[in-house]
């Protein structure tokens, strides 16, 4: 089990003490991630002049959006890995196939070039009967 | 270009009139996602306790983990799918040497059928040379 662990972190200039399984680390991204935001709509002076709650919820939905356009491209991800585990899978069974394929035309040469090595054989074997036919024919 | 587009999302019991380019149905499932959350939140009575600041900047820290955690998930899976290309890559390179293999074997394949054809030729004219030089041979 991972301990608990806490940090403080600074956000729009209040220290909050966070505490949870999440390392300092990400917890200080995560809070920078937020002071950026807010110091991006700050240099706007139509959201200075919103309310309070006006302010932090529309920082809410420029997060959320963050988050659903994330959470968006995960799924389309999602999908791309699945069609390229499929053409994988695809690619696998062509391959098999290749090599049932490859194994057969290898058989089939060793069993032509028996052939070929008997047929060889009895041709060298008639050549030298013929020989021996004319020769006898020639003596006799 | 799309045209912006406006629309009224309630977000904490308040009417937020948000226009920009998003789809009013895009807009609504964040304002959902939001509200969900304050529920949630608002069920602890240690939360209801704090300031309106610190609410939001707790809703906010929460939305922005969501955000970071879909984040992290779209790099691992373009990791994912980076390795998947790469062994897509190879695999077509094997289905290619595969392919050239085969071809190569395909071709061995007609020359031993072609020397065989020939060698069952010869092996024909000579049986016929041997026949008629031992018939020759009888007759003489």
């Amino acid at each position: 089990m991972t301990a608990k662990k806490s940090a403080e972190v600074i956000i729009d200039g209040k220290v909050y003490t966070l505490s949870g399984y999440e390392e300092e680390g990400y917890l200080q991204k995560v809070g920078s991630y937020i002071n950026n935001k807010l110091n991006e709509f700050n240099e706007m002076e139509s959201f200075r002049s919103l309310s309070v709650d006006t302010r932090h919820t529309l920082l809410e939905l420029n997060i959320a959006d963050d988050y659903f356009k994330a959470k968006d491209s995960v799924e389309k991800h999602e999908l791309a890995i699945e069609q390229k585990e499929k053409e994988i899978y695809d690619l696998k069974h062509d391959l098999i196939a290749d090599q049932i394929r490859i194994e057969d035309l290898e058989s089939k040469i060793k069993e032509l070039e028996a052939e070929n090595r008997e047929l060889l054989m009895k041709k060298s074997k008639l050549e030298a009967s013929l020989e021996d036919a004319l020769l006898g024919g020639m003596s006799s």
